[in-house]
């Protein structure tokens, strides 16, 4: 490569390094740990990525932690232009395909053409929920808050009335990402409901 | 494995997941890029993962990214016991890693012994800064607090007096981690000295 387009290459890079700095702007409605604030996407993804090394014993099949783990780095990137849509805000969930999609372009449309392209492909798979990566990768993405909620007190939970149902329909795919661990969601929901943090109905 | 033994090794898991959640409120020097609040070692964290993916093509040895990026995602759990020190605080320095060391004890050591063991290796080899990957991970945790100061004029260096010499002292081996990026963050020191945000001498 020219010395030109090595040093162009290592431009876009940085820019979009320094791009996505934002997203941890993006506050979500999970509680950290202590329940004292909000979590936002950064801190959300960097748990997911260490769970991710820590938990593939649990996936029933092969995941290929050198895709997950970019994978959930970068999942919810699109949230710097389309902002964080709720779990359950179903109104949200209408047009949040469209937004998402046009902030993609834009984010991954920052980074030379190949990885560009790359980590486009790698949130599609994502989006679409269908390979072994991704379902181990949505596993984390729906436990990770779970597991907040749960030290915390429910307190997520509690604020948005939260349903069984909600969560149940929700994770209708997560016991294909890790079976023992959706074993010990269930488990964590029933305790939360005796709690009267989640609805039963 | 048997039953009681697999629910003991998940609980040991899930612990220390939520252990871990600490270092979010661990906030270090470092503004954000638009220099509007402190950045915390779970958002630093997930940053040097994300660049430790797009970055490779600059290291001069291999690196494994199977191995960097859990460095890169535990580097700072210790601080949840001994507290962030800063990059140019001396005082600080000379007490930093006896408390890690017993810090890292009690982390890595809520984890089943396999995956303790490994990952408290891994945060020695980040400490002792000789292997190739070792060498890339530093790289990652020095330049992107450069690249965020940049990007927030200077502040943390504003604030704190920074001298050039302090930062090249820092930055002793970072070309031995990736070159072309080492002669990136110098060009920027450059800057920052020209706009009086870091000091010449």
């Amino acid at each position: 490569m020219e010395e030109f387009d090595r040093k162009k290459r290592l431009e876009q890079q940085l820019q979009f390094i320094v791009e996505v700095d934002k997203v941890k702007n993006i506050f979500r409605q999970t509680y950290l740990a202590d329940g004292k604030r909000r979590e936002n996407d950064a801190e959300h993804s960097w748990h997911l990525a260490l769970m991710a090394v820590l938990l593939t014993e649990y996936a029933p099949e092969r995941v290929d932690l050198g895709r997950v783990i970019p994978m959930v780095l970068i999942h919810d990137l699109v949230e710097i232009d389309a902002g964080d849509t709720y779990a359950y805000d179903e109104a949200g969930a209408v047009t949040k395909w469209e937004r998402e999609t046009r902030a993609a372009d834009r984010i991954f449309g920052i980074l030379p053409e190949d990885q560009g392209e790359w980590l486009r492909e790698l949130w599609e798979e994502f989006e679409a929920y269908e390979t072994p990566d991704a379902k181990y990768a949505h596993m984390l993405d729906n436990s990770q808050p779970l597991f907040l909620n749960d030290a915390s007190g429910g307190k997520s939970w509690a604020e948005h009335q939260v349903k069984k149902s909600q969560i149940y329909k929700r994770n209708q795919k997560t016991s294909e990402g890790a079976p023992m661990i959706w074993e010990k969601m269930q488990e964590l929901v029933e305790k939360h409901i005796q709690e009267g943090h989640v609805k039963a109905e």
